[in-house]
């Protein structure tokens, strides 16, 4: 029975005391912990591993345990990663990993409604808050969206401005979806978290007024620094319990 | 380089094969892929087991790796899980897992602002769509916001009409988070998903208009089965295409 086990109640305890500890915080060593509970080290373990698999505290071989500290918040949609991090007094910043010109394929040329040959600008960004690597960022555009840009264009501008101000292109509308994943080899070396951490996954597809698909972006953010919030305003309509839950 | 290693390439392909394959569809095997991509069974394996790590594909010891299929969009805050699942020709369903009553500890004291020593319910369900698991969602009230509330009286109805109809108690807002996890092993057997697959963690919060927190809630969609879709409008002010990734 889900929420009633000592499993539970161990990590229900352990998530008590890392509400209370700081990012880098120890926590106490297995053998400590599991007496104070009045459990064996093996219950534990599977508790604590179950933590650190979610990535809520992180285990460092050889030192033990720590905590992970609170994510970064961030209402859906609302301000820009810039606006967002300056707001909690954070520097933001920035880093091109890859810039190239290449042939759609067949899955991005769907994204994007072009032929699988058509030509695509790729740019993958690394965002940082204070340095700390956040998310990594993957545009997709056709290049005849956007002729002749180049990588010092992207570095400069958001790529919205440049459509508009260079290209004459206003997005009119865009679809996004949000999805639960794990960092793979190369996106865990980029944002510096374990391999196989949680993540979160935004795809977004913006149509411009006459219906072109003027951008597909595939980012990863961490799940461990960063996690959606939504103010909820109850509907007038039945079970909006459920109805805040999807 | 993140987007332009071999591994990448072989990654897209295969889920440009797996956008065009149904759930339960099989993979060629690992030899005949490894072949016709013209790279290494490591290599291929690699990417592989990516997919399998993300949830995006599932590995029968034996058999080989099989699609999961298409995921069900769900807009953020849009209908219920019940008109949501009927819209779309699935049977909605709902199996109780677990319902007590027990001291609120730490952490669940300070979501629903009691004392650590208060009596609150626990109420934990499985929620299915034609019968395949898709989420876990456990409730917790303080018992003197639902005195007297039964585990048959969450089997009927819905809690905020319970709320309403019996308790006179009306939601005034409410605060959600969303965080990617993954399934812990308990987890993993409910909804019927490999340990650790990408899963999306809901944690909300509401308040009736006089302050009281009314329940908290923290439910577990499977990232297989699960996403979160959401329309965007742009906003007047710069750099929308940040604005639309936090």
């Amino acid at each position: 029975m889900a929420g009633v086990t000592k499993y539970h109640m161990i990590r229900d305890h352990l998530l008590d005391r890392l509400d209370s500890m700081a990012a880098g915080e120890q926590l106490p060593t297995e053998r400590d912990l599991a007496q104070e509970l009045g459990v064996s080290r093996m219950t534990l373990r599977r508790a604590t591993d179950e933590l650190v698999a979610g990535g809520l505290v992180r285990r460092r071989p050889g030192s033990g345990v720590f905590a992970v500290g609170p994510k970064l918040d961030t209402a859906l949609a609302a301000t820009s990663f810039t606006q967002d991090m300056l707001s909690r007094g954070l520097r933001p910043g920035s880093r091109m990993l890859a810039f190239e010109r290449r042939a759609a394929g067949a899955r991005i040329g769907r994204r994007l409604e072009v032929s699988p040959s058509a030509d695509v600008v790729h740019a993958t960004r690394l965002r940082l808050a204070d340095e700390e690597p956040m998310s990594i960022e993957t545009l997709y555009v056709p290049e005849s969206v956007v002729p002749g840009l180049t990588v010092d264009d992207l570095e400069d501008a958001s790529y919205y401005e440049l459509l508009r101000l260079r290209y004459g292109v206003v997005i009119a509308r865009g679809v996004q979806t949000i999805q639960p994943t794990v960092t793979d080899e190369e996106e865990s070396r980029e944002l510096g978290v374990p391999l196989h951490s949680p993540a979160l996954l935004f795809e977004r597809t913006s149509w411009a007024a006459d219906g072109t698909v003027v951008e597909f972006v595939r980012s990863i953010y961490r799940g461990d620094r960063y996690q959606i919030r939504t103010e909820l305003t109850v509907p007038r309509t039945a079970a909006p319990v459920q109805e805040t839950t999807g």
